[in-house]
C-alpha cells in the first residue's frame, strides 16, 4: 500500500530507466518492510531545469556553469 | 482552507471531468467537515503512463497487457 | 489507481469523518472517471494550525482573531 | 536541507521570475532558520488552469468570469 | 539532486528499516540515473492507519477485517 | 492562489519562526508574481530526523557524526 514519489529533473530519462526506478522502488518496499507490491504505487515527476533550484539558483544556470 | 491533490494517469480526462472532480472534492470537504469552499483548493496532476507504476511495472506496460 | 491527498488543519476531525472523506473521495473518482476503487489510495494529512498559513498568517492567529 | 515546493497556475511566469522564487525561498530558510542554502531544494510546479480549482470551480472559468 | 518521498502507514517501522529505505532509494537513483547521492533527499512520511484509505475504507478497518 | 509546502527537519523551530516562514513565503509570491496573499496557502511539514535522509543516511546519524 505504500506510495512513492520520485522527483527528478527532466534531462532525458528513458522509458526503460523510468521502468527501472518503478521496479526498484517497489522491490525496496518489499525487501525492507514486506509490503505488498500489488498495491505499491510509484509516481515519477520530471521537472524542467528552470523549475528546480538548489543552492538558490536554477539547475539550468548550474548546468551552464558546469556544476 | 483544505488543500486536495488528485493524481491520475494522463489518459484523456476532459475539461468537464476535471471540473467535476474539483466541484466534487470541494463539496466533500463542505459536507463532511463544514469547510469553507471559498478557500478550498484542488489541484489535479495528470501523470504520463510511463511515469506511473503499480505492482512494480508501468501503467503503459499494464495497458499493453490488457490489465 | 488514482492517488488523492487531502490536507486539513488538525482541529478535531473524528475517525468517522476521516472515513467519510476516504469513502467520498474514492467514490468521486469512480463516478467521474470510472476508476477502480480497489486501487484508489487516499491519504489525509492533519496539519497543526501553527504550521498552516493563509493570507500570510498562521491559522492559530486567525482563530484567535475570530476569522 | 529543507525542501520547498511552490505550486502556481501556468500563466506565463518567466524564467527570471522562477529564478527569483528559487532565490527568495532559499534565502528565507537561511534568514529564518539558519539553514544551509547549498542543500536547500526548491521545486516549482506550474499547473494548467483547467487543473486548479478554488471555490469549487476551475481557474479557467474564474478567469473567464473576471475573477 | 533527486527528491524521493515515501509514504507508509505508521505500523512500527524501526529506525533501522527507515535507514534502509533511505539508503536503498538513494542507491537506486545512483544506479539507474547516475545521480549524485550527496544531494539526493529522501523523506519518509508515516501516516496513521485512520488517515490512509484504499478501496474506499481506512486501513484501520481493513486490518480489523483481516485484510 | 499559490500553494507552498515547506519541509524541514523537526529540530525545534519555534512558533515565531514558523509564522515568519509563512509570512515570508506569502510575500515572496506577492513580490515576484503579484499573487493575491488572501488566497496564498503555506503548509509547513516538520519531519523527524530519523525520517529524513541525504547522502544515503539519516539526518539523525549525520548529526551524531557532526555533519
Amino acid at each position: 500500500m505504500p506510495y512513492v514519489n520520485i522527483k527528478i529533473t527532466r534531462e532525458g530519462a528513458t522509458t526503460e530507466q523510468k521502468a527501472a526506478l518503478i521496479k526498484g522502488a517497489t522491490q525496496l518496499l518489499v525487501d525492507v518492510l514486506g509490503k505488498n507490491p500489488a498495491t505499491t504505487v510509484v509516481v515519477i515527476d520530471e521537472v524542467d531545469t528552470d523549475n528546480w533550484g538548489i543552492g538558490g539558483e536554477t539547475v539550468t544556470l548550474r548546468r551552464k556553469n558546469g556544476k
